[in-house]
């Protein structure tokens, strides 16, 4: 089955792979890559969209959306992570396309509208455009097909607070009005993606099928490998970003679970995703509110790698 | 090595089976109990405290304390787990003894400045008992010789919350204040009482060998199991509050981390502890500036649960 996607996205090394992905995958449509701020500034995010369609051969359109959170002030991107540019410093070749006039939640609308039923939205950053577009849209969520978002944790416990994922914290605001908004959601948290380590001998096998595009894949691995390698003490990556993507296309490797989410937007849990499972009762219903989504719980995380590597080897 | 304890509880099934413990362990010194609504209201709890001791022919100084949080409203009691009267709705002989005329905080402030580094305080419900005592005398902080709350939920999820657990969320501004007020600290959550079984063999042993109290123990059990077979499809009950006093006398069989907590007291995650572990560094400084404590993260279940039937047997 082919799916039609808009992939929302803050390039970013995990978001560089997820959208090689995105662009080689036979069974997907890349309708457009919509832009955030996140792991790098928006406009680097929408130079490095632009870059990497490019780099494989693609038109894709590219529409920029949110500079910052919706309500709060915005964190700095994290440097050390991506690297300045997003993608582990290296090197780039310049950009020959420009990004499309429309803001990304137009763009969102506008493709949605245009084949209503049939478009999915994946977001791995921060999910502004996303909430944007239902801003300007509310009946997007009858619309779309489904809603992949990789973000939050149920039981996996945060990686930048000790309950929050980055894309959640650090717009948190977005996320509950996304994560509730009614429409059919999966949620692609650390739950799963800490399940999958891509190592360096996967990224070989990587480099060698993607050309062009490989050279920066695998140039911004290594940078991104350090992190992994200075702060959680394993050689390799977490694809967090082309988890969502595997998600989508072989779910049959995840299990996943119905329930309601509520995202807390204030005080020390700030960011995290709160998931109460469909029919377990609570000391009050307000747990059990929130439309049905389906959250990722387990994975098998060895075949989301080697799916992931024989996608683009 | 013995410990001088004053008991802080609102029995409540588990409650009672705990203070049989600190009644009869050779190496604790049951100094006295405080009473807290939370399980049951708090005159039951007083009433329930005065008759234990009673049955087990002792006389233990109880002096009761809060009758409800201290900012936000009350909780009813849960009667489906504990029954209306705190102890399985079985019938129970009449009181003779009285309380203490001094709350339980300033029990506790008297106590304590008696003994000034001896005393441990054990805390298993809602923990107002122990902030209203730090209101009183803010320097209880430097003349406990330790704290141990049951209570919280690391990475567990929560009982009553999909994050929180009971005690915590029964008053968790009292919660934020005394795991964060800077004294020798240890939390006894859901982590680790989850993981402990009290099966209907264990409580055969336990009623055989506590006489009168025995009775009470078994037959508030057998109401007290129809909640865990209903609720949670398992057959036997989670000793919640004798897990307190089985980390104070074998905290070889707890795996323990040393780090932060803090208490979300509004919001969806309200009542839940957050957890940074110590040393490890998050995308703020604000996770790692309460005082250090220690979290019971792990336990070998089945040998608490054989701990507490040879205490009791």
């Amino acid at each position: 089955m082919s799916h039609a996607i808009i992939f929302d996205t803050d390039p970013g090394v995990d978001d560089a792979q997820a959208i090689a992905i995105a662009l080689r995958h036979p069974d997907i449509e890349l309708l457009g890559l919509t832009t955030t701020y996140g792991n790098v500034d928006v406009e680097t995010a929408t130079h490095n969209a632009l870059l990497l369609s490019e780099l494989a051969g693609r038109e894709i359109p590219v529409a920029q959306g949110a500079a910052g959170p919706m309500v709060k002030p915005r964190h700095a991107p994290p440097k050390h992570i991506h690297g300045g540019n997003g993608l582990g410093n290296i090197p780039l070749p310049d950009v020959k396309g420009k990004a499309d006039p429309r803001s990304a939640a137009q763009f969102i609308v506008d493709t949605v509208n245009a084949r209503p039923g049939e478009v999915t939205l994946v977001a791995v950053g921060p999910v502004g455009n996303l909430a944007a577009a239902l801003q300007l849209a509310p009946d997007l969520v009858d619309k779309v097909k489904q809603v992949v978002v990789m973000g939050g944790s149920i039981r996996e416990g945060g990686n930048v607070t000790p309950v929050a994922e980055a894309n959640m914290f650090n717009d948190p605001d977005a996320a509950a009005r996304v994560l509730t908004a009614g429409w059919p959601l999966a949620l692609v948290g650390l739950d799963v993606t800490h399940r999958c380590v891509l190592t360096p001998a996967h990224m070989a096998r990587i480099e060698a099928g993607q050309g062009e595009l490989g050279k920066v894949l695998a140039g911004s691995y290594a940078f991104y490998r350090d992190f992994y390698q200075e702060f959680l003490g394993i050689d390799g990556c977490c694809p967090h970003d082309s988890c969502a993507l595997a998600w989508l296309l072989r779910p049959d490797l995840f299990t996943t679970a119905p329930g309601h989410l509520m995202v807390a937007t204030e005080g020390a849990a700030e960011g995290q995703t709160i998931f109460a499972p469909q029919g377990r009762g609570f000391i009050e219903p307000r747990w059990s509110q929130t439309p049905i989504v389906e959250a990722c719980l387990e994975v098998d995380g060895e075949a989301v790698v080697e799916w992931i590597t024989d996608t683009l080897a």
